[in-house]
Parts: structure tokens; C-alpha cells; sequence
């Protein structure tokens, strides 16, 4: 131990690697952290870790909300917890930075030890309108977030005239027939067909659930004869599953396939994308495919006191000589090992070489049965998911969560499902939307709400005049703004937009744009010249028709 | 009947009112609905219906987030409900239109019947810093945001250094010392000195809860002796009861009291200010204090079938003479009393006319204690605890709903309380907020994450020199912007900005500025010439300090 002062051990990441790293640490060098030798740490952007297996789950409302997870403090008592967002690691200086908080400080944590649990994130990058139209599944607010979707868009069918609004309300599609994919789209199946049996309009039949899978073959991860099974079983309870399609992109109103398909909805979940964490890029240490690469300890190497586990962590198991998958099993088993190596270090210890061998791997597909292979035996239907039921309420942290769990499980076995949608969110103001080419951003005569703000690609003003259809107006690029008349007068929009090529907008609604515009005078100022121009008949900013004689309409959007 | 089509009764509101008025009509018209000849329909903001009462109970998590409410299609089955807002009523052409869905069309519901049950809204008009800083406690999303923020202000106390910003996170207000502001502070009460015994830097004695309460006795709805009963019960508990005291305002860091008191706290609860509906100001009809005036059954006078109900309506108890109170036992006298007379106005039966004696009231106090008053009996303590539970379990609607409860206050008589932060929102964007005179809106060396825009009000611009103490820079008015040099160029304030008077302003966050002004020419061209101009030694923008001669340090924030 050092001399002067405590020994300081910081964990980063509030997942299974950080917040096991954690626990298993408190159980090591308690005597030293009660002596107050030791101090230990841990920052994660939540108080909680989420048991991901059961996230499917919050989507069907069958498990209460707040069971899922646990909170840290009560798993790692003797931990200083900070649940700030990180927002650099200086491994010279050996000091990591936190975001402010209330106040306006950030907050500087220097550490002698540090574990790197970061996890990756989810990253759409480079594939067009998905950051802006697809829900993401990795956090517990991406599950409620798709529980209040799927209820909010049965609430809109039911109410829809428009038959083909009402199939692309109707529609769910998921892309990415892995673990969490076939998980999530075997829940929301359940989900959303149970549910429309409460609502007055919809038949079940309409509803239409697709599953995407790049590959021959759902669930890569497991054998081939359960990947089969499991894939009639979803298919006979409704799953369109389309086997080599792959997601390119998305609108407002679509998922885009590669090779041009398009499935009209307005609720498409993305499990496949993920990518290094922004902050474990920015390490100046050795990376192999994002990943930080570690030596037999889990340490990096050349930077004595700098650890890493988890995904975010290359980990070779050194009986196999192969990397260690992404898995919560194998995190949690990283995490003790490394836990071990820190205190041996601490103690002039011999430390210990990585090793370990998955029990085995289950997945849930809703309505009682599962697929498992548990040491080697396989396993399907409603064993597999009495044993996946079993296997997870054992694993799930902290005695009150179990019970309370084992409660739910067994209400649900009794009650309807639920059908509340719980709206917490405020108004966003100012968001981002993608458009491919020929795509209508806003309609005339429709209600107008938004604000549109040309980011790139280009928009064509159309307007239908009597006796001589559609007319175009003007045609608008980067920078260039419509549909600001239609918010400032609480009119309907009086004139189409319509994408010419693929086109990214920032959409600003009426009380943000209100709030910005009355009190910015520059801004006040520019909008009220360019509705005069657009307003006035005949005014070179509204281009007329090509012959036209007449004096061009009023051509505001 | 009439002879062309349906006759279409449309109820507005899904509070107890609205509910239970489809509720009835669907049991006394469900033959005519089944036969088509009556089309019933329900407009709610949400498709649940909230169970006001144990509303504080989802700040502790001491019942499922979902048990408190239930599903209105569960409820309602025939009747078609429309969860849209609501956007204007004609009574003229008796239609209501409903704001746009997913789609930009509005829609247009006729009605033959229309039932106004739109209860009232929350207003904070007049009194400065509310709307902006108080939180409301009425809609089951207050309640979780509640719940979210005390989690979030004991986990910045655990790692705050400065001790006066640490007892400001550590004071919770509540003002209004009626039913729903006593039974939110018992909660709020239990549930942080429950959970900061899970953090390990907080002890219970450092947490301040202080109940705010005009009169000179807290819970005037009820009798003197258990009102002083309720009042000595809190202040055992830790509640420190201010009488005749009232909220004056608000500021990011204080709830300010009439006649000058200031009270530094981060989390103030506002129970107290309710106006009528915007709709039901817009009616043209009578209307007194801002209720709908209605007649004997309920009918709105001189507008043959519009009828009222609820806290929207002044309902004339024809017994006592005296108006009904706004209470969800009353609520739902008047709506099966309203269901009635619109069901014998189409048989052309006799009408009934309006009368309730309350049964009884009851508030709880948390740590299972309650009083009561029932019959004219009063009761206090653990039996009308016990009797408040079992009341509101037989009235909470749908069998699943008791079950679930029931069995989560099993549970929570034996597990310890729950502190997940349940964080769904996605960030606002844009804010406003509120100074009074002197106080400091952004500090220099400061990390800057918001650009502010001074609405209304003045702002000081100073700034410490080595040697010269603190200089004044500029005076910002209306239509001012500050802080954008931080923003831009991510470096700490170069200057610490204070309001000369009381201030407004808008504030705009690091991604919604970004994404604006590098979008919007204009905008960007304003703030590239104000940067320039700021960051210019001697510039006349930056006025310096009286009797100074050297040029003005660059005097951006």
C-alpha cells in the first residue's frame, strides 16, 4: 500500500463489468476500505444496472417496471457511487472528469487504479435516417420508450380512416435476429396482439410484426436445430421473418431494405448496431476493432493501473486462445478476476490468468417457451423457458428484486396485460428528420406544427391550382426555411414540400419556435421579411410556373 | 331517437368525470350502442384513468407505477376513444376538433350530446419563477418526475463538496396544506429519509422537508381536532409546517415567500394554483369563478344538449343549496346523474335532479397512519390508515388493478423502498428561467453548457480582474443574448453574468444551439459578428469600468 493517503480504485461503467468489478472489490478489500486505506469508486451514467435478459419483458408491462433493476448503492454499499456522465479520462494525469452537475463544477476523480467498463453504444452512423426514425433497445428507457410507441400507434389506428395509414400504424418491424432482436420482436408480437383484442377498431389480423435477419438462419449464436425451432415458432405465432434483408435505411414513414424494398411503419426497432464507446476511442492505448486490447491479467498493457473488462475490452481466454464473447456471464466472470488481480496487486499477490467457459445460452420467445443450451444439452419450448425463468430469477441481483419478481410472474400468469401508455417525456422542440427523394415533408391544407430548416438536400414548393394541377413554386436547399407561415398565423400549410433528393431537416415545433423567435430580434427580423416576400404576389422569391403569365399565387408554405 | 343515422354522445375529459359518465352511459344505452343507434365516444389527453389519491404513493415506489391507474378501454369497452388533445369546441355547428395524430389532419367529431368534463388545469400565472421552477403535482407524470428528481438531488448531495449547495439539495418544499399537499409531504417525508439511508455520505438529520401552508391550520377540509391531530403527526415525523406562510415566486435555487422569506432548495412542490380549461374559458356560456353554470340536471343552460360535470362545472346541490365540491366522489354522483338525464332525454323520460351527501374524507399521512372522517365519526392513526387503504382498494377500478395493489402493499410492508432514477425523457432543448434582482446566472470559469436570451429584465456583465476586484463590463436588456463564446468553443465563462433586476430568460442548450445556428444563415452570421465583436479589446460593446483608461478586457461570458 502507498504511504501517503488512501489507495484510490475507480470503476467507470455501470454495468454488469463495472458494478460486479465493484461488488467483488467491497468483498476483497473491505478491512481497507473500512480502514479507510482503500477508496473505491464507481461512475455510470444511472443508479442502476438493468438485468438486460428481462428488458424484452418491460415491453409486455409483465414485469413491473422498476424490477428489472437494481439499484447500485444497495449492491455495492461501501462503493462512492457518481452518477454524472464521464466526460474525459486523462491517463497521464491519472484523473477522469465528470460532467457538472447542479452546479456549474465538474468534477475531477484521481485514481491510482482504474477499471475500464464502458460497454459499447448504439451507433446508427452512416446509415441514413436511422438515428432520426429507428428506436434503439439497449437501455431500460428504450423499452418503456417502444412499450408507450406500440400503444400510442394502436391508439392512432383505431382511430385512423385512412387505410393505408392505418397498415403502416399497424406494422412493426424489427431488424437483427440475434438474441435481443428474435427477444424483443417475440415480446412486442405477444404485446401487440394481445393488446388490440382491448381496442373497438382493430382486428388482430391486421396487425403485421416483421422480423429482418441479415442471414440464413435467425439466432447464429445457437445451434442449428434450435435456431430452427425457434424460428417455426415465431413464424407460427405471426412473425413475418425475412431471412438475407438487410436494413439500409429509414423515413418518417418506412424501413428501407438494401436492394430497394420499403415496408411502410411507423415503428421500427434496431437491435443490430453498436459500436466503441467515444471515450475508450479516445484512449491512447492499443484498440483491436474498437476494442481495448488486454494482457492475461486484464490489464492494458504498458499502462500499469489501467484494467478493462466487459465489451469494451478484447479478452482473450487463455485455455481457448479465442476472444471472449459480449455476454453478461462473461462480464461478470472478467469482473472478479479482475477484482482479484487489483487487491494481489495491492498486496504484492500473485495475480490470476483469464479463463472461463460459458454454462451455456438461453433465449426467451415469449408465451411460455424459450430455446437453451445448457452444457451442451439442447433444450426447447416450455421447458427451455421454465429453466430460462429459473436460471434468470436466480442470477437477478438482490433478494427483494427476486421476490418481487416471482410475484409478477405469477400475476401475469392470472391478469390481462396492460395497455397504459405512460408519457413522461416533455416536448422535444427541435428534432432531426430524414427524407429519401420524392417524400411529402408537409401537405397543403394540412395542420401546421413545424418549423422545417433545410440541414442538406434539396425541397420542391409545390401548390395544385385549379383547372391546372400542380404547380411548382420554388425549389429550396441548405440553410433555406418553409412552413413558417403556417406557425406564425395558425394557418393550414398553403402549399406542398416535397423532397427532390434525399433531404436531412431540422424540424422546430410552434412553442419552440415561438419562444426563440420572439425574444432573438435578428431572428424575428429575418422571418418577417422572408413571409413578406413570400406572401407577395409576384415577388421574385416565388418562382412561377414555367408560361405562367398571371402573377404567381402566394407561395408560402 | 332521430330518424337519419346514429345519435352521437361525446364526452370530454378523462378524469372521474368523463369516465364514469361513458361508464353509465354505456350500462343505461348499451342495447341502443350494440343496435348502432347510439355512437358513444371519449376524448382523453391519456388513455388511462389516474387514481388521484394514490398519486403521492408513486413518488415512494411503494406501489407498482402502473397499479395506480387503469386502461379507460378496459373500462369502456363501447365506447370509441380518442386519446388525442383537444383543440377547439363549436358549439355552434356542435363539432369538437381534435388536434393532428400521426398524420397532419386534425379531427372532426360531430355530437348530438356533449358532455364537458374537462376538470381544470394548472396555472402558475402571476407568480414569477413558478411556471418555470416549481414542480406540479397532479398528472401521474408529476409524480414520476418527482420521484425521478429527489433521487437525482440525494445522489448530487452524496458527492457535493460546498456545503451551501448541499443543504439547498437537501430542502424540499411543498406548499399547500391541503389534502394533496399533506399527503404528498408525508410521502415525499418518508421516502427521502428512507432512501438516504442507502447513500453513504448523507445522514437523515441534514434533510430539511418544510410544508408550506397559508392559513393557521394545515388540512382545512377537515375537522379542527384532526387537522392539529395530522399537523403534530408531520412535525414528529421531521415535516417542518410553516403557517400563514405563502409562495411569493421562485428561482432555480430558492422558493421565495410573501413578505421577503427565501428558502434555498432545489426541489419546491406546488399543490396550491388550479385554473379553469382554456376550453372551457373559450365556451359561450356562463360561466362563474371560471365554472361552467349548469342547472338542476346538469344541463348547461340555453345550450339544449351540452351538459357539465366534474371540477370544470358549478353544480348547485339542490339539497343543501351550496355548490359541490371538486372531489372524485362527487365527480362521479354527477356523471351517473348526467348519464341519466341524457338517456331519458332521448327516451323522453323524466330527468333527475342533482343531490349528494360526501360520504366521508380521508387523507394519509404515509408510515401507515391517516385520518378520516366517515359518517361524522372521526378517526386517526393506524385504524383510519387502515380503513383508507381498504376504502380506496374497494373504489379503485378493475379487479387486476385491486389484486396488483393489494399485493404490492404486501410486499411493501416487508421490502425496503425503492431508489431507481427512472430517467425516460429525452433532453428539453430549450428552457426558461427565472432571477430575481442580484443573483448570478452563469459564473466565471464556469463550465458552459446553456446560451441564454434575455426575455425580459436586465443582466450585469462583470468580470474579476487581478488587483481590481470585480468590474462591470456591459448591461444586457430584452432581446440580449450571452453566453454563446462558451458554447461555441467549449471553454469555461469568461465572465460571470448577474441580474440587475428580476430576469427572464430563455435558455438553450449546447445540441438545439448547434444544431440552429449552423443550419440557419442568418442566425450564424448574427452570432459570428457578435462573437467578434465581444472578443475585441477596447470594443464599444465592451463598456469598461468608470475611470478606467486601458482597453476593456474581451467581455464575452
Amino acid at each position: 500500500m502507498k504511504g501517503d493517503g488512501p489507495t484510490r480504485i475507480l470503476v467507470l461503467g455501470g454495468g454488469f463489468g463495472g458494478v460486479y468489478t465493484a461488488l467483488s472489490l467491497e468483498k476483497l478489500l473491505g478491512r481497507e476500505i473500512d480502514r479507510g486505506e482503500v477508496e473505491l469508486g464507481l461512475v455510470s451514467r444511472d443508479n442502476y444496472i438493468v438485468f438486460q435478459p428481462m428488458l424484452p419483458e418491460v415491453i409486455s408491462g409483465s414485469i413491473g417496471i422498476l424490477d428489472t433493476i437494481t439499484p447500485i448503492r444497495r449492491l455495492c454499499p461501501r462503493t462512492n457511487l457518481y452518477t454524472r456522465a464521464i466526460e474525459s479520462i486523462d491517463t497521464k494525469r491519472r484523473r477522469v472528469t465528470a460532467a457538472a452537475g447542479f452546479g456549474s463544477q465538474q468534477l475531477a476523480l484521481p485514481y491510482d487504479h482504474l477499471v475500464i467498463a464502458l460497454g459499447n453504444v448504439t451507433s446508427f452512423a452512416g446509415q441514413p435516417g436511422l438515428p432520426e426514425h429507428a428506436l434503439p433497445f439497449k437501455y431500460l428507457g428504450d423499452a418503456l420508450v417502444l412499450r408507450n410507441h406500440a400503444i400510442h400507434v394502436l391508439e392512432e389506428a383505431d382511430i385512423e380512416r385512412d387505410a393505408e395509414m392505418r397498415r403502416s400504424l399497424l406494422t412493426f418491424v424489427v431488424a437483427g435476429g440475434g438474441f435481443s432482436g428474435v427477444e424483443a420482436v417475440a415480446e412486442l408480437n405477444d404485446f401487440v396482439r394481445a393488446a388490440a383484442r382491448s381496442f373497438r377498431n382493430l382486428a388482430p389480423e391486421e396487425i403485421k410484426v416483421v422480423l429482418l435477419h441479415a442471414g440464413d438462419l435467425i439466432l447464429p449464436e445457437l445451434p442449428a436445430s434450435l435456431a430452427s425451432f425457434a424460428q417455426r415458432l415465431l413464424a407460427k405465432r405471426g412473425v413475418e421473418i425475412r431471412l438475407n434483408a438487410r436494413l439500409a435505411g429509414a423515413t418518417g414513414d418506412a424501413a428501407l431494405l438494401e436492394g430497394g424494398g420499403r415496408i411502410p411503419t411507423r415503428t421500427l426497432v434496431s437491435t443490430v448496431p453498436s459500436g466503441p464507446n467515444p471515450l475508450v476511442s479516445a484512449l491512447p492505448c492499443r484498440k483491436e476493432r474498437g476494442r481495448l486490447v488486454t494482457d492475461e491479467h486484464l490489464q492494458v498493457p504498458d499502462h500499469p493501473g489501467l484494467w478493462a473488462v466487459g465489451d469494451c475490452a478484447l479478452i482473450i481466454d487463455h485455455q481457448t486462445g479465442r476472444p471472449s464473447p459480449p455476454t453478461a456471464q462473461h462480464a461478470v466472470r472478467e469482473a472478479r478476476c479482475v477484482a482479484h488481480n487489483i487487491a494481489a496487486t495491492l498486496r504484492g499477490a500473485a495475480r490470476r490468468t483469464f479463463a472461463f467457459k460459458a454454462l451455456g445460452k438461453m433465449g426467451a420467445l415469449g408465451h411460455r417457451s424459450a430455446v437453451a443450451e445448457v452444457f451442451g444439452v439442447k433444450v426447447s419450448g416450455f421447458l427451455a423457458w421454465w429453466l430460462w425463468r429459473t436460471v434468470y430469477l436466480m442470477k437477478l441481483p438482490g433478494l427483494d428484486r427476486k421476490i418481487r419478481v416471482a410475484v409478477d410472474w405469477t400475476l401475469d400468469l392470472l391478469l390481462p396485460p396492460d395497455i397504459v401508455q405512460l408519457r413522461t417525456e416533455r416536448s422535444v422542440g427541435i428534432r432531426r428528420e430524414h427524407f429519401e427523394p420524392g417524400e411529402v415533408i408537409c401537405e397543403e391544407g394540412g395542420h401546421g406544427d413545424w418549423l422545417y430548416i433545410v440541414v442538406d438536400g434539396e425541397v420542391d414548393v409545390v401548390k395544385r391550382l385549379p383547372g391546372r394541377g400542380e404547380v411548382a413554386l420554388r425549389r429550396l436547399g441548405r440553410g433555406d426555411c418553409f412552413g413558417e407561415i403556417a406557425l406564425l398565423g395558425d394557418h393550414v400549410r398553403t402549399a406542398t414540400a416535397r423532397s427532390a433528393t434525399a433531404v436531412n431537416v431540422l424540424a422546430v415545433d410552434r412553442d419552440a419556435f415561438q419562444a426563440l423567435f420572439s425574444s432573438l430580434p435578428p431572428l424575428r427580423n429575418f422571418f418577417e421579411r422572408l413571409i413578406e416576400e413570400r406572401m407577395m404576389p409576384g415577388s421574385p422569391g416565388g418562382q412561377a410556373a414555367p408560361g405562367d403569365r398571371t402573377p404567381a399565387p402566394a407561395s408560402a408554405v
